[in-house]
């Protein structure tokens, strides 16, 4: 790609919009500078307003193929567990070919929302025994589509705690972690380092011993690479923790992993403002995801704590059983106000919510998962989700407003394109 | 209007999707038949699936003014007592021109959303005082943008129970009875019989006081109009009631308003299971709210009860801070699953949860304002949401599953146009 510049309209620079511009792009697809004006020729974008691309820090893309089929519940009310074994139906039945239409699906709508980033906790990775096959079908969709992708290389060796995989997760399977890390370094060669990164995960407390969460916690720190695992999503996980080690989930982590080395704990559902508290001041990082926990009956996490450590927490589409960043956004503020019955739940210092909602989409995500973007600044990768001013949803609304309409009135209709690398997309 | 005939690829028919049916429509605008197959020329609809427009069952239209001003909270968290002194600060503000261009403005979005009638409660009717200057504006902006409007006229007439109205509320007041009769005659004699009807309303026990509303019910059901009212949307309703009169809202609607006549209480945010069930038991009827309850931080309804009446529920875009049918569809059943953590709440006798949600987006709605609307069915209005079969969102979904994939999966993207009294209107 050729450098290049850009300037729209209005561009979320340092927390607010800021009128007319000028972007410019390294060949090498990061941000080289932001001007008032420049010399010579200047790519327009009239009528749009960019911001930063949204990143997506927890997706199972996979499950994008359960949309039409698992809201159905024939002998009544469903679980997350009776849910689990529709995915499990799922996994069995795909192969390279599917998986990757499927994942190319995702990642294609994904870009639709506004999202430049996936944070893609993968633990489906065998076609047949132990071939990792899918991790590279993984890369592969997200080249295709051109998302910038960090492939959370998932282990995944029990099917319980201290309980044998179950037929359907040998698919999952990471029989040890010799076997896992030879595979994170056959990754590390495959990678566009244009596009693609890595980050590290034990899927669980339910599907990685203790001995093996902490080998992996230390490892992903010594390589500086994220490391990422499912918190407190159920009660029934804390249940099986309390039984199994006398602790819940949250406060074994804590106790357990290397201080040096951060963790993002997805969900925290279930996690006592205690455990909050003590995982945030080690720097832990939660990644929430609305639409999910709503679509699942998990619940609705406590955020207070972790909304005042600053900056801590991301979101993801998760199941991807919708995927709109920008409904992500606005319920990550409503399960607070439902939760508290008081508006102005996750309020910045100014008095304002959006930007903390923007921050949680865009910055939060990028510190969970390592990588150079979130924000519209020099050093950054040109990544930018471009806002169609003329929707009606936008309509009468001032700049000041803006960010408030979008976050909280707008939806995914108000994407015009999405760039990656500078690289743009039109929304389909 | 001259007669017509249309055939999508997929009609919603009796509760599933059918193929290539053709309907027939009279230059009235009513569905006149639907078959399998007609002589003489059809319009085709290709790529496009029809369901039965959306109902809104409660907007307050003006309050789409402050999208992109009402989340602001310079002295931290917010409640809905301050968010209504933002919107009483817009109501001083409002003149007719300005009115009418935001209703027009969120009559179009609604449009787009696919909302082909909407319930509009209300209470802001005076330009000046009591000139009832307003009525006519809402009316207007129904007609300039062909939406189907049931203008469910509001009595106020209290600051608060037994007190007298604020300066803000002077542009609600309705000083009395004969008063608010004479002028719902009046509109009577305006309305545009193709598309606009009346209902009553008494704005909630905080505004009407116990012998106004028992007039007031008494009187509808004397017209056979709907009847609506504001019931337990926060808690210091319920407090103030018990305080006043020893009994909650509901309880007091129980006891009070004569059996004949059915209500619809919107909200029903803290109403108790044994209300409920005493209320059902009276043919009541409840909307609900979705978007604007977690806006507002009102907190989420028991809707069991409601549930298992069967038909009972409604969905309202209410403060219009975001418009858009299939999300507040969607978080009508996920409010459930997050209070209950269970999948699957709102379960209808085939174990899915789509058509229930739909039911209350289109049925409900039409039983609650009394309009024959929200079903394709013959003697109905031609009043349908046409789906974009080719959207991303809809990719790979097969007919069997596309209505959970619309409403769990889709949003206002996935929405082409809408059609009232067979009018098209694309969306914009």
């Amino acid at each position: 790609m050729t450098a290049q510049t850009l300037q729209a309209d209005l561009t979320w620079i340092d927390g607010a919009f800021q009128a007319d511009r000028v972007i410019t792009i390294g060949s090498e697809g990061r941000i080289e500078s932001i001007e008032a004006a420049v010399q010579g020729s200047v790519r327009r974008l009239p009528g749009i307003a960019l911001l930063p691309g949204f990143v997506n820090a927890h997706s199972h893309a996979f499950q994008r193929a359960l949309r039409g089929s698992a809201e159905r519940f024939p002998t009544g009310a469903g679980s997350f567990w009776s849910w689990r074994e529709s995915m499990y139906a799922l996994v069995s039945s795909l192969d390279r070919q599917m998986l990757g239409r499927i994942c190319r699906q995702a990642y294609a709508e994904m870009r639709d929302a506004g999202i430049t980033t996936v944070g893609e906790f993968h633990y489906l990775h065998h076609d047949r025994d132990a071939d990792f096959a899918f991790d590279d079908v993984v890369l592969e969709a997200a080249s295709d589509v051109g998302i910038r992708l960090v492939l959370l290389q998932t282990y995944y060796s029990m099917g319980g705690i201290g309980k044998a995989l179950g037929p359907a997760q040998r698919r999952f399977s990471t029989p040890d972690l010799g076997a896992y890390l030879r595979q994170l370094d056959r990754l590390a060669g495959r990678l566009d380092p244009a596009l693609h990164s890595l980050g590290m995960v034990a899927h669980s407390v339910r599907a990685a011993s203790l001995a093996e969460t902490r080998a992996l916690h230390e490892e992903a720190a010594r390589r500086g690479l994220p490391f990422h695992m499912h918190v407190e999503e159920q009660r029934s996980e804390v249940e099986e923790s309390l039984a199994a080690y006398g602790r819940t989930p949250m406060r074994l982590l804590c106790d357990e992993l290397a201080p040096a080395g951060s963790l993002t704990a997805v969900h925290c559902t279930h996690t006592s403002p205690a455990d909050m508290a003590d995982f945030l001041s080690r720097g832990g990082r939660v990644c929430v995801c609305p639409l999910t926990e709503a679509n699942l009956g998990d619940g609705i996490p406590d955020l207070s704590t972790a909304h005042s450590a600053g900056g801590r927490i991301s979101l993801g589409t998760d199941s991807n059983a919708r995927i709109a960043t920008i409904e992500e956004m606005r319920w990550l503020e409503y399960g607070q106000r439902l939760r508290r019955q008081v508006r102005g739940a996750l309020v910045g210092p100014g008095g304002e919510v959006a930007s903390t909602l923007l921050d949680a989409a865009t910055r939060g995500g990028a510190a969970a998962l390592g990588i150079a973007t979130g924000e519209i600044a020099p050093g950054r990768w040109a990544d930018f989700a471009a806002i169609d001013l003329s929707v009606p949803s936008l309509v009468e609304v001032t700049p000041a407003g803006l960010l408030d309409a979008i976050v909280f009135g707008g939806g995914n209709r108000a994407i015009a394109g999405s760039f990656v690398g500078g690289k743009w997309r039109e929304t389909d």
